[in-house]
């Protein structure tokens, strides 16, 4: 199965979504999904401000005014940051205040000439350039009216939303909850950092990082430990799971070989959809449904879970969140050798993106042999994906590739 | 002064850098800058192992091996993941042994023969293709040989790096402190989220923003308060800020204008390098050093603030810390309408980024009056750069934009 028909079959079939709300103090909101819409309480700005420094005039004074031909206004006053709009003096013809940037604007003006076209000459002030009728005057209410939709439902908050939130009063917001995703780790071969190394024991280093990707990702990881290959011990934490979280990650044991306990146990808690995709590497990555959570099968080797868990995990969550992530950068550049892929499959090659000399992107793929080698993740930078259509790019060929990490500088590792 | 010219005299005049390091448990060093140069205290992998699931064989028993011609070998044994490498069978020509990913390479095999170029029967396997010696073989130390490089101070903590660390037996990893940016907010004008609204007043909404986007970049924000416009306050509070902090954003009172209280403070327990930048919106953007460290001069519109973290604060951050962060994703399209900028002035103009029906990006410029307008980045999903050299695009230019948001779907605000 192609992966793009794995993901169409995930968004189907995944009918679990998260609706509980929680209200957060405003900073903590960034990174958060937004659990409702959110209006304007009130008219934002609550009256007629100046959009730059300049000075408040009545627009028609300044009709036919120019560098060689100014036109001279008196300058009657000074409003200040902050000043109460009810108590400003009224302008006449022939009049000017000076306003700075966000300042109201008092009644009788009807546009502001920014300082830049004007020069003060003690009480009086030249005009060097008209302006039209409401020019540079941000009115009542052009940024939100009162009800207006401010955020939707759904949206992830960014740092300017909360600007936005916070311009209007609001000192806290209520987000939808935080994904939980249970995690276990399955494989008698795996120990724990920290534990004694063995012979031919492995180091579990998938976990760690899923975790990480699960909190960047605005999800709450649960771990369900690590269990060896052992239908009952797995077919236990996986029932677990389901109790405690919208979603069940399982690492390991998932080949599509002689040995697949873990799609055995799924298969008698859920309904397996796609096991076995047509992608390099991660292979044997699939999941499954159960009352509508996803429970997934992902790679042991943390290369392959990493492709597993961007290109299913990721749309899952913003299915079951009803919000869509940021896209990784991407970058294009041109590749320092060949690359082959193999027909009717989508590689995921792993390269090094540097800047040269000469300032051009160059791409190198990096020659790997298998899923288990993290080094190409740590002088490596990039991931370059080789659609199914395609055997490879040659050398030479501008391609696009994901960054995972900055550019690096000529030999730079 | 230019935005380029202005970024390379800050990355020039900042002398002051984050050495303190400290150590941190290993899923927590995720966005956190490397302290120090990490070596492998092992070979990984350990031994030599299997990157396929598959038939450990002798290559050269496989020669010659093709779909009509196979190559019978006999199937003696079987190894599990996690099996002791010191006590495995010995393979002789013509046997072979079933290997999973990962697995352990027996002594006599020199290749693995994939699952999918060879059938089982009974105890015999049929080998459809041939292996070259050390092929679908990861060598002892081919990811890492004890000693080698795996992170370099100064790298931004990716999940897969926490992998590669884990893989090796890590258990925390040493990171620079979090850099300390204090923030002052100035002007008589505003009042915090949560207080009564007052005529003339404005909610201060620029300092929630720049505090999450200083949380983000893995900095520490301090809260100085906020100030009215008065000299002495301003700069009791900034001096306040350079002891406690590595850097001091003041945000507001820095109009090129009659009362620049903010650099006229500054000026007194620092050095203006710049003031005054040909950009747009964010004109009175600035900084001055004070031994060594930044002391950034920042819009108290959102907006513009926001411009001003993104080109002077974030490269500042890189430079006190030795990193680099992550570029935001960009995207390409097509402008719906033509949009201006003055000559020798870089515009960021606000823009929404939206697929239509035909699934073109499509680019549509936000009409805006001033930098208070804060619904341009609700609204709108993305930044358009304009260059100094230019003095727009026209309608239907295809343009490349930072995306501050995902795209948005046809209508869909």
């Amino acid at each position: 199965m192609s992966i793009d028909d794995a993901r169409d079959m995930l968004r189907k079939r995944i009918t679990h979504r998260i609706m509980e709300v929680e209200e957060v103090e405003l900073t903590a909101a960034a990174g958060r999904v937004c659990g409702e819409d959110i209006t304007s309480p009130m008219d934002s700005p609550p009256h007629d401000r100046s959009a730059v420094d300049g000075y408040a005039v009545v627009a028609e004074d300044t009709f036919g005014a120019s560098p060689t031909n100014p036109v001279e206004l008196k300058l009657v006053g000074r409003i200040e940051l902050g000043a109460d709009p009810s108590f400003l003096p009224e302008i006449r013809r022939g009049e000017a205040v000076e306003v700075p940037t966000g300042g109201p604007i008092p009644p009788g003006a009807n546009a502001v000439v920014p300082l830049e076209h004007a020069r003060r000459a003690g009480d009086r002030v030249e005009v060097y350039e008209h302006v039209r009728p409401l020019q540079n005057i941000s009115g009542r209410g052009e940024d939100y009216r009162r009800g207006d939709v401010v955020l939707r439902r759904g949206l992830l908050i960014k740092p300017w939303h909360i600007a936005a939130l916070a311009s209007l009063g609001f000192r806290s917001l209520r987000v939808l909850r935080r994904p939980r995703v249970a995690i276990l780790s399955t494989g008698s071969e795996l120990i724990e950092p920290g534990e004694e190394p063995a012979p031919g024991k492995v180091y579990n280093c998938t976990k760690p990082m899923l975790k990480v990707m699960l909190t960047s990702h605005g999800a709450e990881p649960i771990d369900l430990g690590a269990v060896p290959d052992d239908v009952k011990l797995i077919s236990e934490r996986i029932s677990d799971g389901l109790r405690r979280a919208d979603s069940v990650i399982v690492t390991g044991g998932t080949s599509v070989g002689e040995r697949d306990l873990v799609p055995e146990v799924i298969s008698k808690v859920g309904e397996i959809v796609a096991h076995g995709l047509a992608i390099r590497p991660g292979k044997p990555t699939g999941f499954a449904i159960s009352s509508g959570k996803p429970i997934f099968m992902l790679s042991g080797f943390p290369v392959a879970a990493l492709i597993g868990f961007q290109e299913l995990v990721i749309p899952a969550l913003e299915l079951m969140l009803g919000c869509r992530f940021d896209p990784p950068p991407r970058i294009r550049g041109r590749l320092t050798r060949r690359i082959a892929s193999p027909p009717g499959i989508r590689t995921y090659a792993r390269v090094r993106v540097f800047k040269s000399g000469d300032g051009e992107i160059s791409i190198e793929p990096l020659r790997v042999t298998g899923s288990g080698i993290l080094s190409t993740l740590t002088r490596g930078n990039g991931l370059l994906v080789i659609p199914e259509e395609l055997e490879g790019f040659d050398e030479g060929s501008e391609v696009e590739v994901i960054l995972l990490s900055p550019i690096l500088e000529g030999d730079e590792m």
